[in-house]
């Protein structure tokens, strides 16, 4: 890990992107054989990525997803609907090749690798497959209960973001044009829900919901444990750090510093859905430059994800029901992204095409 | 074209999709490691196609979209944004692999054909790109002005129909798995609005939209016309054939043509956007089954193509802003398709992932 630099030292390194790249991308634009806009948001995608890398040929050859992997000492309270041996089966099912986002990462050409930043577990690496794909960052064994104190301390809350970033500033350095978050940590929708609503403002009714699969008493014991935790640790929703430390998860600030590192190094990042945004929260109360680096991969099932977007400004790619977590709705998505840069970099011009303007 | 066969035995001949095969399917699904449905439409998709190809191990290894070109009579009313010569230049367009369609259609591993299936030029094929790409059908030199009367006779509607069954069926005997309906034709929006006012009954103001372009009165002219040629022609909307006789177009004949070719010989189908949803409304007004066969691709811009889809019963993959029309939306939600697949077939069960299920 890249111990020479701060995370004062990254927020102030980043930047919003060039909006002279993206008036000449939607300049380009205008002049393919197809009517104004007429692809809709194939078009923006396309821009942004031009303001990013700061082309007219922009490329996203190579692509990874880094699925961040922790446990939540909340998940002791009965909030989710799988008990948190889950959470080191699935890590081994992703390093297996055998989960959700193996098979979507796998469709869109994108690597897969699995961060443990505080699973309780310790796994055992001689008996693991794929075991390269594996980072072991462990930033504890679990989070605290965030319903009976702070999630983890505020030096626990930097270096899980400075590890995100880390991991995702090494993978850039080597050459990953596209990163995508995902997330893996039974229990991780309830600190999520409680940084959405932190940061967002938004009431608990609207941003708690089912989880892997809650039912509606469920849904009211986890709304309670929230309100306990918030009531008791008084977050401050200005500032990103308190909020991670005080109802945050490992993975969660693991995923704003991958987003962090995105921004930092001019290299767009597709968010995933709840648990993802959450991050992506974090890493905008950080510094809100970092938003323009943000690709909203999917509108989760989850019913707090679309008030997380829209605070964030973003509109989601994809609404498909989806509400799996693990970087899924992302790695769909990359699939459109792609498809929108086919057509910016591939699709003849008016003139070329012999159709006259109007 | 296969002659032997009648658009009244083709009809006949159309079962609705197997619901044991999907009831499997849906049983396969439970049995992965996922919470229950957690990947949403997903799930839906995945077990579609196994009902359509009666299956567990469903694949899609071929693709093709089929481009239905076609001229209007009404383009001379002023109802388009564009002259009727830009259908003949987006067609060579196409052929020459520079269109919108020829990009998405390579990023998703498809192959484009075109069928002229009635514009007023007269391609010269010697000196054509790709000409093996191009199918000439004309069922005549572009549609009557629909306000003036009837469109085409009731045997060019069923013609057209026939013609695009043939070119689907054909494709579908020489090994396709998939097909996607694309279409090109300079004021098409006009007869696809005609059609969709008329099989859904829905009110012209929600029907009726911009098309490419069309400024705010142009939409008023468009409605009006519209309006004139319902009044004048008064089709009958339970029978498909004397809607699109009246106010339709060759193209979307052709298009109705392939969706029931893709029904009769149990092959999923990925409906487009405006044009091709009129195709699909012919098409389920004639045969009611041939719905379970049909998958919509997107939902586009155009303010009429959602009542379109309510009327089918049909949830759109992608909603993101497109109007262009040539199956461009179709064929980016292919590669959601795939990822469905991909996503049944390659995902670890529970037990497996060593998960005991709640």
């Amino acid at each position: 890990m890249d111990t020479k630099i701060s995370l004062h030292h990254i927020l102030g390194g980043i930047e919003p992107i060039d909006t002279d790249w993206i008036a000449r991308a939607q300049d380009h634009t205008a002049q393919l054989a197809i009517p104004p806009r007429a692809l809709g948001r194939l078009h923006i995608i396309a821009e942004q990525i031009c303001g990013i890398q700061q082309t007219l040929e922009p490329t996203l050859k190579r692509k990874s997803i880094l699925v961040m992997a922790g446990d939540h000492g909340v998940a002791r309270s009965g909030v989710s609907a799988f008990p948190q041996e889950v959470t080191m089966a699935m890590v081994q099912a992703f390093l297996a090749g055998g989960g959700g986002i193996n098979a979507l990462a796998r469709h869109v050409g994108a690597e897969v690798w699995v961060v443990d930043m505080g699973i309780v577990p310790t796994l055992d690496t001689d008996t693991l497959p794929n075991r390269h794909r594996l980072l072991i960052s462990k930033i504890g064994a679990g989070t605290q209960d965030l319903s009976e104190g702070q999630a983890m301390s505020h030096e626990a809350a930097e270096q899980a973001i400075m590890t995100g970033y880390a991991h995702a500033a090494r993978l850039i350095d080597d050459g990953e044009d596209l990163l995508g978050t995902g997330d893996m940590g039974i229990g991780n929708t309830t600190p999520s829900a409680a940084i959405g609503a932190v940061i967002t403002g938004t009431h608990l009714d609207q941003m708690v919901g089912p989880g892997t699969g809650l039912d509606e008493d469920g849904v009211a014991h986890k709304k309670n444990v929230i309100a306990t935790a918030l009531e008791l640790n008084r977050p401050n929703a200005s500032d990103g750090l308190d909020v991670l430390a005080k109802v945050g998860g490992f993975e969660i600030g693991g995923i704003a510093g991958v987003i962090l590192a995105c921004a930092h190094r001019r290299r767009p990042v597709v968010i995933d859905g709840f648990i993802s945004t959450a991050g992506a929260l974090i890493a905008a109360a950080l510094c809100p430059s970092a938003t323009s680096y943000m690709i909203a991969g999917h509108c989760s099932e989850e019913p707090g994800h679309r008030h997380m977007l829209d605070h964030l400004g973003l509109q989601p790619i994809l609404d498909l029901g989806m509400r799996l977590g693990e970087g899924t709705g992302g790695a769909m998505a990359m699939s459109v992204i792609d498809g929108a840069l086919k057509v910016f970099t591939q699709v003849m011009t008016l003139s070329e095409a012999g159709v006259s303007q109007k």
